[in-house]
């Protein structure tokens, strides 16, 4: 591993791998196209001015996420095809949280030109693995391509609910079950705990990490923190079988709990050993990408999600463990908890 | 006007106005949502894990277009209105330049948490404003917030065919007529001009320029570079029309003409005399967001629109003007025309 050029440590470019500003913009995209694949799913698929997509129900659910390099993500510790990979995962679980099939994605990215084409290019090639591994049918349809001073991808992904109602936040009704699907929650979180306590140098600068000498524990934690896999069939199970709520678990257990609390005017109870060992990583850490869910109590719960809790009328506090209340650290906040100076 | 904490120049926030990363990240987006209206063209609007539009005809048009501070804009030269405003603009005449009708918008923010809110507000009312005054109907249905040290504003737009065939690149057929809508070519690319030679101070930094003071054709040219109004209406009529190919006008009509030629096996000849005085301007200069479209011969063109040329059989150069080959600057290339240094 060498210094980036952007600064920071990370992947060194071959000798004779261009930088992004040594290139014409059309060349970039001729090598971004190549590793996105043929076989769009779009009805217009990139070249032109926009793209046009399926949307069999005449609906079509959008949703937009970003990761910019510092708070999201460090070239120091997350490969390209990382980069890639989790900009379209984090994107994807926000359509499965609505209960629909992911259909396709743009990508906006804002590229220092001192950085190698092959960065571009790994990008590239994980977005489109993700799509693949994830959401079979779904892919990028289009982009853009600019520079800056900080590399960002701006994922915006499509879904189609094909004919079901969407599951939103605001419909959660005392009685019903509290449910999650995905990993164990809280993994995601002690991964970026591995990153910075391992990954970083005496001054507290990220390096990169060796995951192959770390604790299994650890080097599975560190891989669901760097590549998520969100259960995105599992929305779509949730809708068909009657969800009541949902959404992507992206900010920690507690303080999602609480934002569909907010919006269903109910309250939720968590019963704390239905979140294993270790249920502060699963409350307070973030970027779990499962899906949270509640289902009417006579429901049977689909086979991807498990109870955790159950919904009771508004009153006291919001979100309670056992019954009581929790007063842990509440979930991300980019700006409360980015620290300029280490990323 | 004080150094703005980006440390370029811009306007200054009032001394009790917050800075983003002073407030929690539901405040922030409350004031945005509060300056985006209460309106929402959406099913279902900002709040949930996504948004919900409608796709009247089963396929949705889709693009995205980034501004990025240094590249694209600077907040010396552009208050937070005109870049809200510019990144709604540039996006909808993608839309149109499909011959759609735009709907939504979703836009993901990355900025300083040293920058005003009022910065963030501003944005958002310029978005709305360029919304509301271009294509009603069309609003911001969804965002991202994230922290970044460099202020970006990706958009993503999506609009309705309603039934009609999308207006590609490559439809362009030797014998159809080259027309183009919206104001004089390479105005905006004047207003560029007016910043480099008088939005800068001696060692070429971006410093706030005051438009009453310019020469009134000055000043307009700027107003068009800083807020573009493209002709979103004409991109409809155009495909009602029988346009056989469109595409928006952003960098540079020669660059954009070599385009469509490409993509439709054609060569394309410009009449200079349609041009104007300055066709070097027009030519070369980039953001003007007019759209450049093709007819049929026996086609009237629709009112928008005026003809500037002629699709020829391909063979020689794609672009030529007057019937002979184009040696000026081709058009804005995002790596090799942005100067680090000055933005």
């Amino acid at each position: 591993m060498h210094p980036a050029p952007d600064g920071s440590t990370g992947p060194a470019a071959h000798p004779n791998d261009p930088r992004v500003g040594e290139l014409a913009e059309g060349e970039i995209l001729r090598r971004i196209l190549a590793r996105l694949g043929e076989a769009s799913t779009a009805l217009v698929g990139p070249g032109d001015d926009a793209a046009v997509i399926a949307a069999p129900d005449a609906r079509v659910v959008v949703t937009t996420d970003t990761l910019v390099h510092g708070p999201d993500f460090r070239l120091a510790w997350s490969a390209p095809y990382d980069i890639g990979w989790k900009a379209a995962a984090v994107n994807l679980a926000d359509v499965a949280a609505m209960g629909a099939r992911p259909t396709g994605l743009v990508v906006a990215l804002a590229v220092p030109p001192a950085l190698p084409v092959s960065l571009v290019e790994g990008i590239a090639e994980g977005l489109r693995a993700a799509c693949d591994a994830m959401a079979p049918g779904c892919s990028v349809v289009g982009g853009d391509l600019t520079a800056s001073d900080t590399l960002t991808i701006a994922v915006t992904a499509f879904g189609s609910l094909d004919g079901r109602a969407p599951v939103l936040r605001s419909g959660a009704r005392a009685g019903d079950t509290l449910a999650v699907s995905g990993g164990a929650l809280g993994t995601a979180a002690r991964g970026l705990a591995v990153l910075f306590e391992r990954g970083v140098d005496a001054a507290g600068t990220p390096i990169p990490l060796d995951a192959s000498r770390l604790p299994a524990a650890d080097a599975a934690a560190l891989a669901v923190q760097l590549r998520p896999t969100p259960p995105l069939a599992a929305g779509i199970a949730a809708a068909r079988a009657g969800a009541t709520a949902m959404m992507d678990i992206s900010d920690g257990l507690a303080l999602d709990a609480s934002r569909i609390a907010a919006m269903s005017g109910v309250s939720v109870d968590i019963f704390s050993a239905a979140l294993g060992p270790n249920s502060a990583w699963a409350l307070g850490g973030g970027e779990d990408h499962g899906l949270l869910a509640t289902f009417p109590a006579n429901v049977q719960l689909p086979e991807e999600f498990r109870a955790i809790g159950r919904v009771l009328p508004a009153g006291g506090e919001a979100v309670r463990i056992d019954g009581r209340a929790w007063d842990g650290k509440p979930g991300w906040d980019p700006y409360r908890d980015w620290d300029e100076r280490v990323g």
